[in-house]
């Protein structure tokens, strides 16, 4: 008999009753009927129950045994009577009759209970990690983790793509985020950055002639972390393909995200390819936001013809003397609300900064409200037409110049979607958000800035950079979108130096500055290289959304704490002198605080 | 039609006669015939010939156009005349008549050739690697890669593991090398490392109650580079292992490793699961070394007996006053061989420090030379019996302390099946080597210092460490070996604190060295910490013995120098001071040489 286990926890069945068995697994309760000892016995396949009545000569030391401990039981199957029957377990059909038992490693008293949901507090959790990933919601959402992983590399690789690994040690890249650096013993005073993405490899694997490749790839940054990113590493699901329009991108990883969502979904709906392509600029009109959750159903409308010159005089001054735009936040069914309701808007509008938020309740036939009070009926009745309100419904107005009403309109849209409950509930909705624009204005400096990568290819190419206003020249450029989350960023990239060297040109750069700063990739341009294009949704966003979690602690095996901490390795640490004399580093500690951390 | 492709370079087949395509590529050769030009159009899937009539308006440009420039071409495809087929082509049937041309991205003259094999310098391929990359060659080689590790996936998911990520910044571990460090920017003064190994964390998912972990993990060293290890970072299949003995961990890497290597090898013999198990003692004895070449046929067999007391004196001499060992080498079929082999072979052990190499030829019913001139007859038959030999061979000795002498006999073994040309060819042998010491002495300071890794399991547990000889304790610890090469070491784990205390206490730790020194893995194995045990195949070397590489630069997309330089990206490189005063850290200079570098 093999010395740990004939069979695992989660195997035993009514047809092994008779058998001698042998199971290992952690003690996960124990419970006295005084006559009878029930064992739970867990281990990663499931949890089988063992018994032991008090006559047996191991009695005392199988009571004595603390839960968490690691034993050995030896035993036969028996049936369980009817009445003592588990179904909640694929094992509760039956039990095990201790007959041998061997204790192989015996656990302390644990700081946190492994077999209940009890928050035990952030610091216990990840200094106890080990223990909190026993819980069984953890360890199934590990696996989860671990399975939409493994389900993604099995459709890329169905989807023609090869993965390659790229290099981890590498030079800083231009992503505009914080790297790690890394010393280098050999070369003193010189550093390695750790990759913010490879998106350099990623496209000199294309230029090499490699056509579509992807990669798990972790990815560092060094900046302070938020609950849905990791303070240092986190996964893309990094990807790029040659001789590619946008077109084909989408074609290539669309079967993909929506594969792997249904695939994990447990049953809610999942959008079916071809995903909506939604222009940046109608994304920001009808939504407010590049990142629109199309699980809710209000669109936003401009109405600023509306009251344009009308007799509400505040909007129409604004609109007239300052270019502002109104912005129309339809409210379905809003008009049975309480005025308490609207007042509550109001203030949680002052709160963010807005001097009100304006509404018109359209009931009966009739507009109501301070706003209708002082619009003219037409005006009054070519706001419902525009923002497509029937009775019943209420509007929200944002007026502001148009960026900056757009977003707040963006903002109050998914407020008035939550506060009524209007989201579609089971569902996944998926989409992209294209023609980004390529440059934006810098409203502090008045300079033109690259508004997303500066690498991206321009639309229409170096015909747009020598002839149209730059502010409306559009990018390859393009996020996908899952319930108002941002999956990815995306673009078709620039492969002509020319025209890279022109786009930067626009934002001040010299063509000298262009090539010494990446110099990598700039000098391959030059060697022959491929149309191409590709994104790099996140793995850990896709795992927050399918194991419905906020929080990345919840989904990833060995998170560091936002301090940017493993309280469990204790890293980060100091290190010997000799170390840093090896790497010609001196640590130069900023002048002490006055209170203590 | 797409505007890049219809078919890629490597589709059109004579079926495809008749039909309008566009396929992009690579210029990969050009050739001018006078009235034809012709142009193999290169991509990822193949090359594609082009041709163009003199006549054509297009003439001038596709002429002008660079090799490896990226081109589109649309064409019709049309049969080649019966002559001008070329059967090496999959697509060498048929060829494409230009009728439009597209200039995607013109290349510069290239600073080596990629049409050819020629070397091309190290330091020009590392620096253009993009260029090296589409090599036929080397793009094989890549994709090989990519394939194998793939492969070893889907037949580790198969033997029922899971793929986890473990940190990438994290502590310093203690495995012994060199670890990078990557200074704290929130924790003044405080480094994390990057891991030599997931060895802590592959211990503490066990300890969490996974069953069955492996990863393609990346793994950090900062030592020398070496041919066959890349400066920086390497891969190694990690996996580890629940509930199972020695025995459980080979019976599920076989199937992965044989099936791998079946797969890839291109017809060669690999070697069926069960792998041979050798202990190391057996290994010392028969091979001379612990990572066997099993090809070779040669088995080493101890004579020391044959010349203890015998005649021939200086061994007499040594066996009796120094208790050296000899060790019988055979040479099968060297009686044919000149004196001059002999010789040869001589004044090469000599070259490596030995007195020289001793030897007898068994030929016609006699042994001759000068070992077998002084040494009786029945001895010299001894011998002849022990060594297992025919007449027609002959045999070397190695005398030295025994295991000074099984090292050197291993070399010497290993240079006569060279030289001899005995190794078997087309074929991978396996095989396990287990047993292997716990303890060794150290020569110098006459202390005893674990062999191998002080976190293995001892065999016989806390027993033979408080009963045994700290020498003659053997550890769970296993290497697998492949052709000579060493591709893993792996372990019972030592899972029991008190037997990992005592195992330390062996060579002068106290139980509060461990528990500080190790204190994550330390403490959570006094939670209830299960058996178990794995291993980490190098994946380099996996893909180094199937490419038939004996070069790590190979078989790797982007390595480093030996100098630990990325050449294309331009890594290590300075950092801005601002950077460092960001990371609480002083550059401190090495006193500079006088010598320019």
């Amino acid at each position: 008999m093999h010395p740990y286990r004939t069979h695992t926890c989660g195997a035993l069945r009514l047809e092994n009753a008779g058998e001698e068995v042998r199971i290992s697994g952690w003690i996960h309760r124990m419970r006295d009927h005084g006559q009878l000892l029930f064992v739970d016995l867990r281990d990663h396949h499931g949890v089988t129950q063992c018994v032991l009545d008090i006559s047996s000569p191991l009695f005392a030391e199988v009571e004595a045994a603390r839960v968490e401990s690691v034993i050995t039981v030896t035993g036969k199957v028996v049936k369980r009577s009817a009445e003592t029957i588990n179904p909640k377990l694929p094992t509760g059909e039956v039990e095990v009759q201790i007959g041998q038992f061997e204790l192989q490693s015996a656990a302390e008293q644990v700081p946190l209970q492994v077999n209940s949901d009890e928050d035990a507090g952030e610091e216990t959790r990840l200094r106890y990690r080990y223990l909190d990933l026993r819980r069984e919601k953890m360890h199934r959402k590990i696996m989860l983790r671990s399975q939409i992983i493994s389900s993604i590399r099995r459709r890329m690789i169905e989807q023609g793509f090869t993965e390659f690994q790229t290099p981890i040690l590498t030079a800083s890249s231009p992503e505009g985020a914080r790297d790690y650096l890394v010393p280098s013993r050999l070369h003193p005073g010189k550093f390695y950055a750790l990759p913010q993405a490879p998106q350099m490899f990623k496209q000199l694997l294309m230029i090499a002639g490699f056509d579509r490749y992807f990669q798990i790839a972790p990815c560092f940054r060094d900046e302070d972390g938020r609950a849905d990113r990791s303070p240092g590493e986190f996964y893309q699901l990094d990807f790029e393909m040659s001789f590619v329009t946008q077109e084909d991108v989408f074609n290539a990883i669309e079967p993909v995200l929506a594969g792997v969502f249904e695939e994990f979904a447990n049953g809610k709906e999942v959008t079916k390819p071809p995903f909506p392509r939604i222009a940046f600029d109608e994304a920001m009109l009808k939504y407010g936001s590049d990142k629109p959750d199309l699980r809710n159903p209000i669109e936003i409308a401009d109405v600023s013809e509306a009251f344009d010159g009308g007799g509400f005089g505040i909007f129409a001054k604004l609109i007239k003397e300052k270019g502002f735009a109104v912005r129309a936040i339809p409210a379905p069914g809003a008009a049975s609300q309480p005025r308490s309701w609207f007042d509550k808007l109001n203030s949680w509008a002052q709160g963010l900064g807005a001097p009100g938020l304006g509404y018109i309740v359209y009931e009966e036939g009739e507009a109501k409200g301070p706003i209708a009070r002082n619009l003219e009926a037409d005006r009054v009745a070519k706001i419902k037409e525009l923002a497509g309100l029937k009775d019943g419904d209420a509007v929200f107005f944002a007026c502001d110049k148009p960026l900056a009403a757009a977003k707040f309109a963006g903002t109050v849209r998914t407020r008035i979607g939550e506060d009524l409950d209007l989201l579609e509930k089971g569902v996944y909705r998926f989409c992209w958000i294209v023609d980004f624009p390529m440059y934006e204005l810098d409203e502090e400096t008045g300079k033109i800035d690259f508004s997303h990568n500066p690498f991206s290819m321009p639309q229409g190419g170096m015909e747009a950079l020598l002839n149209q206003d730059p502010l409306e020249i559009k990018a390859f450029q393009y996020d996908i979108v899952c319930n108002g989350v941002e999956l990815s960023s995306g673009a078709i990239r620039n492969h002509l130096p020319e025209v890279m060297v022109k786009a930067f040109e626009l934002v001040g750069y010299s063509a000298k500055d262009v090539e010494e700063r990446f110099s990598g990739l700039f000098s391959a341009l030059r060697y022959g290289a491929p149309p191409h294009g590709g994104s790099a949704p996140g793995i850990d966003r896709i795992v927050m959304l399918l194991a419905e979690e906020p929080n990345l602690r919840e989904i990833v095996a060995f998170p560091m704490t936002q301090r940017a901490e493993d309280l469990m390795m204790g890293a980060p640490a100091e290190v010997p002198e000799e170390r840093l004399r090896e790497l010609h580093m001196r640590i130069a500690l900023p002048p002490q605080k006055k209170s203590a951390e």
